[in-house]
């Protein structure tokens, strides 16, 4: 009715208990990380890692391991399935899940890995985003890290996630058809409108470096909310290449210090926002990430009307930021 | 450029330290509680009560009192100003924001106060929505419920909230287009169309009254999540009678406390569906109310692709909810 797509993954949990020891026993922490070299055989196996030489796969020696997934919210089955039940309609969950475990260190978070390990993961997010854009089943790669349990991270070993899906996103998909209604209408990108209007006016802008510009966004849903944007006009974070990648990888470095002193290091999520796969350089989309720290709690107001209420200015939180 | 509202709300807090405090302090509770009789002079006066004989506003002796939300998300102003600056919209405030404080009692949750005292409660909602409907700025009443420090509620004692809006918000639009689209290929109500299957098929069914069913959706973007759904097919609120005021209050409570004997009391919010101040009874819209317990986290992907993840499937949480 409203272009809801709800993907039920029974296989994570389920039962009224399984919630009530999820509240009641918040730091259950630490017992044993499947995320922790030594302990590869808790994980499926591995699709991916950056390995010292002659270590072998699913044992130690990797700087970062690649997994699906244990408890996947999509399932690669095939072929899709579509089917209705009574005025319902259901989908098979095809899909892929996978795990970017970004350091073989339990304790350290992404804001504290050198550059060069940052520069490692971005470049895998790359490596892992084109293999399954060969896919053809697969119309976005959504990738994403949630930090901290208020941000959704079940577990505290740092990692990002990547889903690859057979449908483009809701949120992705009215991003898209707005940038290209602002296109139709100014034969402009509005990307490169806000770059130009933010770098001219400066109070909303952040840091900066050769490839890119983090910002506080004019309209944030959230309190510190930040965004990153390629100075460069292109789509799809794909066609990054490794020059590019070190840069990102460094403004993702200062930006999440930057908010990890500022805010007594939060939860926080980031997404990156590219194209479809199938359609990886449409002239009215700019590639950028999005990072929103985990400060306030999405309520009734948020969840019933889709609007968002900020006690912070942007350009409050882009001085903190910026100065700091 | 996706239609996205955000209300930047600077009464509200602001700066890193708040956010920081926040985080440390999670239960500053209970020094003095401004919904408690005997502190109506912290809150700004009253715009509504049920009160005693002989007693004063703002002064001890109510049993349901409304007041301005100290730290509106929207202030009434006048008149609604709509201004560029740049790239960008900027649009005044114009709004009403009321708590409604369910009882004086600062301990009893809603799920525990007697029926006939949640009979005022929802009654008070329609007192305040058809008043606030008079104003033709508002074009939507928006009346939820946040219970429990997860669902956004800043204060213990329980309590609801009312958003008078100059637009309908975002999320309404969508359900209304969509019962729309749906109205003018079928000629029928989607509502009603899914409680015909629902009662037929009965897994996802949960309770009942004369005037309404309580069942799991087919696609719920959360665990847990409830409907509560008239029977009759009608679109507005503000246009129950007491016996039907009577009987949402019933399957309300009865539904509340189910919820909290499955799940060991959540936190949850819940939010009134009902249609815009001035087209209150299109034909192809049907009043309710969603109910969330807030069992899991709003994460990346969630925010990134706006579908969501949810481990438990309907059956199994009306089966829980049914039999409990």
């Amino acid at each position: 009715m409203v272009d809801r797509w709800i993907i039920i993954a029974k296989e994570r949990a389920g039962r009224p208990s399984d919630f009530i020891k999820a509240q009641k026993n918040e730091a259950k922490e630490d017992s044993v990380c499947p995320f922790c070299p030594g302990n590869e055989n808790l994980t499926p196996p591995e699709v991916f890692a950056h390995r010292q030489p002659n270590t072998q796969p699913n044992q130690p020696g990797w700087q970062i391991r690649v997994v699906p997934n244990r408890f996947p919210a999509l399932i690669i089955e095939s072929p899709l399935k579509r089917q209705g039940e009574g005025i319902y309609d259901h989908m098979s969950g095809t899909g892929a899940h996978e795990v970017i475990i970004e350091t073989p260190d339990h304790s350290t978070q992404l804001a504290d890995l050198a550059e060069t390990q940052i520069f490692e993961v971005v470049k895998t997010y790359k490596e892992r985003a084109l293999d399954l854009t060969k896919d053809l089943r697969f119309k976005y790669i959504l990738i994403f890290k949630n930090h901290g349990q208020t941000a959704g991270a079940s577990l505290r070993h740092t990692h990002s996630q990547l889903i690859a899906m057979p449908v483009v996103p809701k949120l992705v998909k009215e991003e898209l058809d707005g940038s290209q209604r602002y296109f139709d209408f100014r034969q402009r990108c509005i990307f490169c409108d806000i770059l130009k209007q933010e770098l001219e006016d400066g109070r909303r802008f952040i840091a900066q470096n050769q490839d890119f510009i983090s910002l506080a966004p004019f309209a944030p849903r959230f309190p510190f909310e930040t965004w990153i944007i390629a100075r460069q006009h292109f789509a799809s974070f794909n066609s990054l290449n490794d020059d590019e990648i070190k840069s990102l990888a460094q403004i993702l470095r200062i930006t999440l210090q930057k908010m990890n002193r500022a805010l007594n290091n939060p939860d926080y999520n980031y997404i990156v926002h590219t194209a479809p796969s199938d359609d990886p350089e449409p002239v009215f989309y700019h590639f950028h990430l999005e990072l929103m720290p985990k400060l306030t709690q999405i309520a009734g107001f948020e969840v019933g009307s889709g609007f968002y209420i900020n006690p912070t200015p942007p350009e409050a939180a882009a001085k903190y930021l910026r100065e700091i």
